[in-house]
């Protein structure tokens, strides 16, 4: 148990948190932002309490799918309304097992029915499961998705009542080559996602990316004009760009953007080929970091104020203060 | 004297030091960039000694002036061909004074002659004068500058034979009011620049931003689209946003433009009506502090091997990674 900065990070149970907001239904996303001007973020006068989960990944499938479900009940239990997994939390981060261990994922809508504990989808069942018994949003950090011949690194996003709301399938894939110190292909596997992913929650809207996706500004900044108040990126770095990276890039991020940055990495596992950095983080959207914890299995429990993403903007207003007529920075955020 | 990660931080005179790399000059930049192509640096594998003078500015203009012409004397003696000066060196820093100290600054170019010591540009004509005298490129920080009954805030920079290569109107003025901490509108009297600014020079491809330029990530994104090598952001951060941001808004230009940053700020006036942060600090294109210093007068040496840029860019080519058809980014960065 670790305390940083007044909040609290934990590796077991803690006392059940009250839970005394109301959830308010944010406004319909943009689907095409100007640089210009933001889409005002909802009025949001709320704290949302969340937990992400820095879960030890295995080899054993169904054994990650029991570690990750036990860890979602308990974070529920503690008063969560939203909980977050790690990228790949169901297979090693390799890409000899991305086949293996891939599942067919449905495509998302807010009616969007998901059978539970279906044979050939455990991850994506269990998790619609989960989401809809113990009342959470769940960012399902990532998983491997097979569709059409082809491999996607695929987040999903579940509502309280275990309806698929959004998947987002990592659109920068993670190809890089320090010699000497880590090369890592994905591409040799996977194929790129062709959308930016904003998905309205109970809680709040989210902006989805994963791991490299945090490398692109352009996509949080895209974000942060259709409204996103939460960017949550499931990600496992490494223990080169890990220390050198993890931290700045998402305080900048929060900072630049004005909203909060979640990251969710898998716990590093000795003697595994991928050593993950860990250190899954919350940032609020001054920059400062609120809650962290090491490279071990851990629940980082935070509660996000997003009241301070308005409030932010109104000191700073960076959104407004974009030279529209020197810049021009254009994309969609697509919703589901 | 300050060592930090094995670069000397100094405040007085040091040994004179060898200068033994050749300039190179740069290709031409490009002046419109497109999102998913980056034009690449200029080939080059040269180290760049700079020196960046946080100069302690009083409301004595003639003797900001004397003090500002000493540090850039003296960081050429030790064997610097680039010297950086802080936003507003000549000035106060507050809008009472900006009408007060400001002066003519002619169009730039490689041909522009400057005539030493006129009485009505005398901060302009110290830079010209002692950038030819002591053969260095300057960044002349910024000053305020008149023209045609307008007032901005503008950076020169001149070449090593004393020509203006070019000058940069702080294109986002510094309007923030977070209460109870600071409340700054630069936007009282001053007026925006209507440009992006790439100089080359002897040392390589700048780019030129001014203190609250740093806050915009599209900037810095078309710069390192042009081939610049190091942007320079004279600046001067408070103590809010100094603490909170500074440090993380270089470390995130850098990293995620795979470039050199450096700031330059004033430093602190005990008793000034506005208390710059200081810490005027390199940043390598890892996101590395290169160097940096506190508060107090000091100039940082520091030397720039500009071939990381390229280096960087190979082992994670975000630049070619990029996703121009999920979101483009468009702009002019000008040369003069």
């Amino acid at each position: 148990m670790l305390l940083r900065r007044g909040l609290l990070v934990t590796r077991g149970p803690l006392l059940s948190l009250a839970s005394n907001w109301t959830p308010q239904r944010p406004r319909a996303a943009r689907t095409s932002v100007s640089s210009s001007m933001a889409d005002p973020s909802p009025a949001a006068s709320k704290k949302v309490k969340m937990a992400i989960c820095q879960l030890l990944v295995t080899a054993d499938k169904e054994e990650n799918i029991k570690c990750a479900r036990k860890a979602i009940e308990d974070a529920a239990k503690q008063g969560s309304s939203i909980v977050v997994l790690p990228e790949m939390w169901n297979c090693p981060y390799s890409n000899d097992s991305f086949p293996t261990y891939a599942e067919e994922v449905p495509s998302p809508g807010p009616d969007s029915p998901v059978a539970p504990a279906t044979s050939t989808s455990p991850s994506v069942s269990m998790m619609a499961d989960v989401s809809r018994q113990c009342g959470v949003t769940l960012v399902g950090g990532s998983i491997p998705e097979c569709s059409n011949g082809k491999l996607y690194n695929t987040c999903c996003v579940f509502g309280s009542r275990g309806s698929l709301l959004g998947k987002h399938r990592k659109t920068h894939l993670f190809d890089i080559d320090i010699p000497g110190k880590i090369r890592f292909m994905e591409s040799d596997t996977l194929t790129a996602g062709d959308k930016l992913t904003v998905v309205d929650t109970d809680v709040g809207r989210l902006g989805i990316g994963i791991c490299y996706d945090i490398r692109f500004p352009e996509m949080a900044l895209l974000y942060a004009k259709a409204g996103v108040q939460i960017i949550v990126y499931p990600g496992a770095f490494n223990t080169t760009t890990g220390p050198a990276h993890w931290e700045v890039v998402q305080r900048a991020r929060a900072v630049d953007c004005q909203l909060f940055v979640v990251t969710c990495s898998p716990a590093r596992q000795e003697g595994a080929g991928y050593q993950a950095w860990g250190h899954s983080t919350a940032v609020g959207p001054f920059g400062e970091v609120l809650a962290t914890c090491g490279h071990e299995q851990a629940t980082v429990f935070v509660e996000l104020d997003l009241a301070q993403v308005e409030r932010r903007r109104e000191n700073m207003p960076f959104m407004r203060q974009r030279r529209a007529d020197l810049y021009s920075l254009t994309g969609e955020a697509a919703k589901p």
